[in-house]
């Protein structure tokens, strides 16, 4: 049975987009599409998949970029992972009720016009989630 | 412009599948399948998304897993990111021409009756990428 919630993205640190992205390039998965994310301090090279998940190579821009800090921690790798869901409100509050911990308690803004906050990776197994909503697609 | 690849799962290692599901259990998205994989040592646990991608929780069943080297030197986490694609011969051939290393040069037989072949992390920025197509699914 599938679920209501999608892969939205996989968010992979990398030093630089030009030296991250030559395994997508040579995959033939380009162009890639780069924007700036000032209010995360990095900026993000990204490819789309067949259904609509995509692979995001995050390069920090500044030495305080949470990017920085994971680099210089463990390396190049994956950073993040981001689930989809239709109502982040109400998946915070269900998450809180059975004990899982959030980094945000409210949802915040967040690159594409998504709503998004991230789950303690110390309650998911060690890997840092990211929910996101598109903003205007609760219904 | 999306591409002819899918997303097709997250590996992620976990002590235990008990241990490691809490939090998908409680985003509700359950309930988590079960498989055993000799072959490969683990026992994988999976959460089929709304896009068709999975998440695969891999826990080692003996102390030479590939997971229980991977637990041991880093933790839980993500352990892999694995892509479908149409035709796995012809996408080996074609990274290899562009100087990418392969683990494996020539598929195997994986999980889920799927052909498999993985990228060395030194070409793939860090990620364990696992290539993977259905068998009997080229056209």
């Amino acid at each position: 049975m599938k679920s209501k919630f999608t892969l939205d993205h996989i968010g992979i640190a990398v030093e630089t987009l030009e030296k991250g992205n030559a395994f997508y390039e040579a995959m033939g998965l380009g162009p890639m599409h780069v924007e700036d994310v000032p209010s995360e301090k990095v900026r993000v090279g990204f490819y789309e998949l067949d259904n609509g998940a995509r692979i995001e190579l995050l390069e920090p821009t500044t030495e305080d970029s949470p990017i920085a800090k994971f680099l210089k921690q463990r390396g190049p790798g994956v950073q993040q992972v981001c689930l989809r869901v239709p109502d982040i409100k109400s998946t915070i509050a269900e998450l809180k009720a059975k004990g899982i911990q959030m980094i945000n308690d409210e949802p915040r803004l967040g690159a594409g016009d998504c709503l998004v906050a991230f789950v303690h990776p110390k309650s998911a197994g060690g890997v840092l989630i990211e929910l996101s909503q598109p903003r205007g697609s609760k219904t």
